[in-house]
């Protein structure tokens, strides 16, 4: 039973392999009439894409976004919308030499163990290229959740030592990195760049934010809203750990620090006074702010050599060639923001049979 | 959309509130002809219960299971297994004074803005009793398991600065904080004892293992073997993080230091030379060891004074009375292993028709 | 992949065996704030029970519903719900013959093809017993639909050549047939008698429809609303045969015959002049009534000595002893209102989240 | 929550509408290995399209079948398959005067009622160009089930009191019905001329058969075989009755002469004697042949002035245009046919998980 849609009422799948005709996504579930115009589609995907900055791959793909369904006269009809980019850039040739080889840190060996054999051409399906799919469809969820007041807003937070002491959020979009701190973005370039020079690759750590949230979103007691939190988040590709509100920092509290007391606001509505909670409490959200914390591992492809064997088992050295991401932070953040839209917007919809 | 179910083939439905007349759970989906007998079910319950030791809750539970379907002459039929517990101990006085205030930490207000009500006798649907439904399932998925040579063992392995330097793995059952290390353990508890005379709680971090997992589980690229994890474990009541392998520590290594060469083991079988990948590759698991840890948040439930807002959002002071456990560590275990295996049950099934 | 749920969002699930312990259901997703006392769900099952005529098995089973979860001050509170009756008269001794041998027209063989070996005491969880848990799922269903002024109604239309004639809706629960025609249902009754009296069964046809129903319900393209009616019709145990509307008499019927003119009703809304499609136009419900024929097959169970074999294969004959039903057409009426019911509560729901 | 997806392991979805860009499908969950080629979905295709004869319509499309996805070097390598046909004759300019008008007979109004709008051109989603995706799904289906000797076929049986005396297999692709008597297939023939002559349309209907199917498939209670064929046959266009082995007829059976005798045949394995139950009993296939009857109405679409109404309800006369099949009967066989292979394939992958 395989496992490519995810949703239960807004409900993506997506579909294609990185050097196959194409790549794409249908969205069942969408309601109707909400405008949907391409760019909308296309600004996501754009901010996604390969070859924007020296941080990133420099293959080349326009990623062209085309609709083939679900939209008639600007407006989504609801009936499934799916959506597809044409693979143009693909150089096969780079991979001949580890098709038979088990490059480490990657999932060409759990694939073969799976399957019993892949399709080996530049990842095949477990590519990065596969999140156009999740960033086309969280377009579409963006839409759905804006017009109730929800944003959502993502950003490099850490790499290694250097972390953000700035929020500075229109900074976000500025910088290469996408840090909302001008001078530590610099330092990660900076650093970057170093990794890159001597064949090596880093990781680091992506903040989530979501705003506008209404209180009563999520569905214990297993589809809690942190639980499909965690879930989408983990299926994002080299994501190690995910954490909400403090996160592994509860380890060091006790409850009369954690706890975050109730107040009634301004406007009437109650919320709390710190948030230490992130925004989710007993697997609903409260209406405060829903923070998340990503860690992504550093990129598995890496041009030094490394030992490994081959898929009989023999010893062999390997140095993974193509064109590949010194680090994943900058491009990670359109596909966080799009996975926290995807689950918000489901749950939006799953609210909505919540009372009689 | 309701969310009482987990897993797609191996399929966990849990039910009942805390001071309800039964909690219990159905599984459908496990195969016909496994071997059952209540004992093994009875004996992960146990580990599970209150009133087991001074740092947990006094509620006296005897938590006697009782299978109602599925089970002919010892073994499973493929038919549905309802198991049920009947509450005995269940004193809803306790909680006449918090019927319209809202807790701190509790999801006391986050239910009602969704439901509009709630049942408000001892925290109701949201109580870590419904937990008992989740180590029923376990069990059952535990026996599966363990026909296919897969074993899963949790522990105590931090508590504030407090972590376990030894490992020994016979230590753990015998020590009420359930940590590896005795010496550590023994800090462990008087740490509680301190926190319970101040009235107040205490976070931790839980490590979870599975042993035995072939390569080849989990299905990409959604249901990855590491979402469905992540998953679980956030569904578990007071989860804030949970990581594997590596985890967040990640966040500080270059991909020459994070990946794990491949070699050929004695047995001619592929596998990594280190495991810093958690045995999950790519969302399939790579047959190396698959190494969790979750960070659990100071139980919520303090008997000193706290600020908050009533059901109108009048400020109040409540105390919050009732039976409570200082920390969650050790009974976390038991679940953490419950919902570890219900996902591993679900996806050795699920790998059954990967292949033509 | 087991299949004991029914439904997307109202969702049951059933279990039990015929002489377990218990056969009970949960329903996960009813919504909350749905008054319900027991009395609603124990009216229909008492129209279910056994021994209530002549024309139905002589078993005796109070069949007294308890409700363990999901209800708090006799409101729903968006929790699941369990509901179980336990299994008072049980005779497994009248099934010892049977056990190694195949009864004809019953799921002996085929369970045994399926999971190696049954539960055969009374046809284990093949047995209609099962239909206790729909027919309490279906008391909750209706009375979600109730609040939206849906009515459901079924009866014996048709046994052999006798078919109802007058259609006289109070005259329904008045006679043991549960047909709508006084005179045919004293015949229907005598050709009952007549057949237990020879050791046989009578097949018929049980009509239901359902009124009220808004248009706008199903969800096109595989589950349109006759697809998933005809579903939930095919999973009553003994119904070989299923139409909508005018059903198999299509075949004989041109496109200027069948096709309902449109017209605008007296109170301003769209209708149908004539009703030849049933209710239901492209999947959706189109505001008619919708109306269903279900073929039951004669029970299976009947007294004379019949050819079979047992599992090795060695020829036998067998007599079925038990308390049978010479006809399901009586008992069959609460089942399949009660399934549709489902249905309907199912996509009143699902169509909450179709418009944006 | 929307429905255009079928099938729980072997799964289906469908997307695209009649005069959009292109109509295609993703199947999810085919196991890996299994050899395609691109012919084997364009030969089914090629059955299904119109424009094959005087008994279809005459919209000209070559529904070429491209493969995007899945499938690598000649086999399928787990992951998702999407095919697509692009469309090329689509003339919307036909459907302009009915953009306002509701067609008796097809899903204008309830679509509208569902969605508030609806994609009127061709029929937008309601379209039979739909079933294109169904037909590619189901020939891979088929490929799967050709392994393990499962095989099936379809045919007109009848239309009106037009019923096939004979079967002979070889003839049912020589005609144009798709009938396998030849006699009655040129009455048939002439019967449809007639129709379209007087502007009219005509109902019928279709056989389908599956041989070689092991004992054993099906999931009781709410998945039984018959009820997942059931929903199958009930979701496509113009289907109102669907029927299994004896069907309607048992309303007029008693049970000593339905039930079918269990007998040890010569290969050893256990069969029934005649086969009046069609292959199922109690849910699950029993290794007879499992035969179903469908009633298809007749086609909607007709030329001639019908009264209606427009979306605000004012009367009005319709004609409608297009290029419209008088019967649905021949095309409907390969769609039955992918149907029934789509329960089939997914059924058999499920059965690989009901035994320990």
């Amino acid at each position: 039973m395989a496992g490519n849609s995810f949703g239960q009422i807004f409900r993506l799948t997506t579909w294609g392999e990185s050097h196959g005709p194409a790549v794409g996504c249908t969205v069942d579930g969408c309601p109707s009439g909400l405008p949907l115009e391409p760019e909308a589609i296309q600004r996501e995907l754009d901010r996604r894409r390969v070859g924007q900055s020296k941080v990133s791959s420099q293959r080349q793909e326009p990623d062209q976004v085309q609709i083939l369904s679900g939209v008639f006269e600007g407006r989504t009809t609801g009936s499934p919308i799916t959506m597809l980019v044409f693979n143009t850039d693909a150089k096969s040739g780079h991979y001949e030499n580890i098709k038979d080889l088990y490059r480490p840190g990657h999932a060409d060996y759990s694939w073969d163990a799976k399957y019993g054999f892949r399709d080996w051409r530049g990842g095949g399906r477990s590519s990065a290229r596969e999140t156009i799919g999740r960033v086309a469809g969280g377009a579409i969820a963006r839409l759905l959740l804006a017009r109730e007041g929800i944003s959502i807003i993502a950003y490099t937070l850490q790499m290694g030592d250097l972390c953000a002491e700035v929020f500075d959020e229109d900074e976000i979009e500025r910088n290469i990195m996408r840090c909302p701190d001008a001078r530590v973005a610099a330092l990660m370039v900076e650093r970057v760049d170093q990794a890159r020079r001597s064949l090596d690759s880093l990781g680091g750590i992506v903040e989530v934010r979501a705003r506008g949230v209404p209180p009563g979103l999520g569905e214990p007691v297993f589809d809690k809203l942190q639980a499909e939190i965690g879930k989408a988040m983990f299926s994002i590709p080299a994501i190690k750990g995910v954490e909400i509100g403090e996160g592994f920092g509860v380890a060091g509290l006790r409850g009369s620090e954690h706890n975050d007391p109730f107040v009634r606001r301004e406007d009437g509505r109650i919320g709390t006074v710190s948030n230490r909670h992130g925004g989710i409490l007993g697997g609903i959200s409260t209406g405060e702010e829903i923070v998340i914390r990503l860690a992504a591992k550093p990129p598995a492809s890496i041009a030094q050599a490394q030992q490994t064997v081959d898929r009989e088992g023999n010893a062999a050295t390997i140095e993974v060639r193509g064109r590949h991401d010194p680090t994943v932070l900058p491009r990670l953040v359109p596909v966080a923001e799009a996975m926290l839209a995807l689950v918000l917007a489901d749950h939006l919809l799953r609210q909505r049979t919540a009372r009689a």
